[in-house]
């Protein structure tokens, strides 16, 4: 049996190696970068071990926990979850619940991997709805959006423990101090916005987090916040409209070359420096997007995920190893509870 | 009196002089854009007298209605229309109740403008709740989202209505024959999305519009779909952070010219291209937005709207005057109602 976290001297990252659009050659290939890059961790490919070996080829193998059934993209989060409990999805997660891991990063099924995280997982002690939070790169810093998907709504109390730990995440793992935290909302008065975000207003307002009020869509770019504290539905669809634009500028671009020889030759100019520009916006640098609230260190990224997303997944888990991210939040949120009830 | 419109040969178009950032200046010199670009309207502002001739001073008049209070930006919205009944923006949609004026335009509180839309001119027979629309334009066509704002909530058959009353524009404005509907969520699977969206999925599935399904956040820059429907919460903050990406982009080359001498050459170079490249994002080409199902055409604003976009919104007036939109949406809704109740 693998050693205990505290027994053990390197954090065991475990990979959902069938999670994704190109798994598992996007895991594999991503699980080979990572091993070279960090080693001082191990790593676990949970899935089939046939597929696994195969895409490995003559490489150094990794540790592999087969798991017969793959959760599908296109799969009913919870019914997945249910009715699969031998997918490399739900064995990963309970690997983890059972720290013979200590993270385990998935980019299949977001609701899936999501739901699995939170019944296989169960909420850190004081949380009362896991979230996940993604960062939007930006020119004047770095924002991160909670929810971007965990639930499709929420009500006021749920937005503030979105931003309870976001903060936390943000000084852990990002390094800022004092976080600021604002609300997504369609005014930046308190009056504007739906009644979860109003009420939401009155109780950070409350808090000792560093709430700075109310943004708009138009702030997000500009950073005027670090955590930018919104719905599920709402967050998800900004996320990824946020991530279309660099295809978006590369679409617009290609359209430009060809209204004219000049513009080509000024767009064939132009494109590597824009690539380098814009290479900042490229959510594939990020590392996923992290569930907090769950008890353990658990990371999902996009389907589409390329192996180098993929590596960056699991240095991120990594680090919320190392920075004993779960501990922090479950402390914050029952300091936070304590203050509610107070 | 002024005539009734069947009487007279030119639109009436109102402008609320006082709504908006920069009112009255921005709304005076954008009427006296519009004046001279479309000789086959008649302008009239509404707002407080002296400040409007004072802005207008040697040139030639307009009919000025005169309106003493003033709807200011941060105010309540319902709160400050009740409160206000000589305010331009309450004067002007009572104006268009009793046919003194045919469209009428405001750059004001949007929230503001669309209550009074909605009490003072009441919805078009067969609406059951209006909506604002705007336009997302992008490199492979135009699409459009309802709801930006018009309420922070909807269920599924507002959503539905939505998405008629959209068609109906798109058709109608903007020249599509059968435009293509989608639902944005946070999946194309029909079971992704709150139950709203899933609910609204059914119902469209059963209706004659050109409904293709669900949409993601990633697919609205990509054109999927015509005419995009989402909960007004949602849309306003899509909206709002589309428009601040042309300042992101602008930012971003600004750091990148920072970075030494020959990216500040090579930036000097780009800029002018880049402007040209993204000035079809630029929301002040496109005349604001419609308020859709209420009894009169109405079109809102940015309250930061420079003179050309208070022109733009004139345009955009007049065009769905002699469109006759109000009554088509009228009767897509009662045809859309009774398809429902069949």
């Amino acid at each position: 049996m693998t050693k205990r976290p505290n027994e053990r001297k390197k954090p065991i990252v475990g990979v959902d190696a069938m999670g994704g659009d190109f798994a598992p050659v996007s895991e594999v290939e991503g699980a080979l970068l990572a091993r070279e890059a960090f080693p001082d961790i191990d790593i676990v490919l949970v899935g089939r071990r046939g597929e696994i070996e195969k895409t490995l080829g003559d490489r150094e193998a990794f540790t592999v926990h087969h798991a017969e059934d793959v959760v599908e993209m296109h799969e009913a989060p919870v019914q997945a979850v249910r009715s699969k409990p031998d997918s490399s999805l739900v064995r990963g997660m309970r690997l983890l619940k059972e720290r013979e891991i200590d993270a385990f990063v998935s980019a299949g099924n977001t609701g899936a991997t999501l739901a699995a995280g939170a019944f296989v997982l169960g909420r850190t002690p004081g949380v009362e709805r896991p979230t996940m939070g993604s960062v939007i790169p930006t020119i004047k810093g770095v924002t991160m959006i909670f929810d971007v998907g965990a639930a499709v709504d929420s009500k006021a109390n749920h937005l503030v423990s979105y931003a309870a730990m976001g903060s936390v995440y943000f000084r852990e793992i990002l390094g800022v101090d004092n976080p600021s935290i604002a609300l997504l909302s369609v005014g930046e008065e308190r009056s504007k916005g739906s009644e979860a975000v109003k009420a939401a207003y009155e109780l950070l307002e409350q808090s000792d987090l560093n709430f700075i009020g109310n943004v708009e869509g138009r702030d997000v770019l500009s950073a005027k916040a670090n955590v930018v504290v919104c719905d599920g539905f709402t967050g998800n669809i900004l996320l990824k409209f946020a991530e279309s634009i660099p295809a978006f500028l590369k679409d617009t671009l290609r359209g430009f070359a060809e209204t004219g020889f000049l513009n080509k030759l000024k767009a064939g100019f132009m494109a590597p420096t824009l690539k380098k520009m814009f290479n900042q916006l490229n959510y594939e640098e990020h590392g996923g997007v992290p569930l907090l609230g769950v008890d353990g260190v658990a990371i999902i990224g996009h389907g589409s995920g390329s192996p180098k997303a993929v590596a960056n997944m699991i240095r991120r888990a990594k680090e919320m190893v190392e920075a004993d991210v779960v501990r922090k939040i479950s402390d914050a949120a029952k300091r936070y509870e304590q203050q509610e009830s107070a």
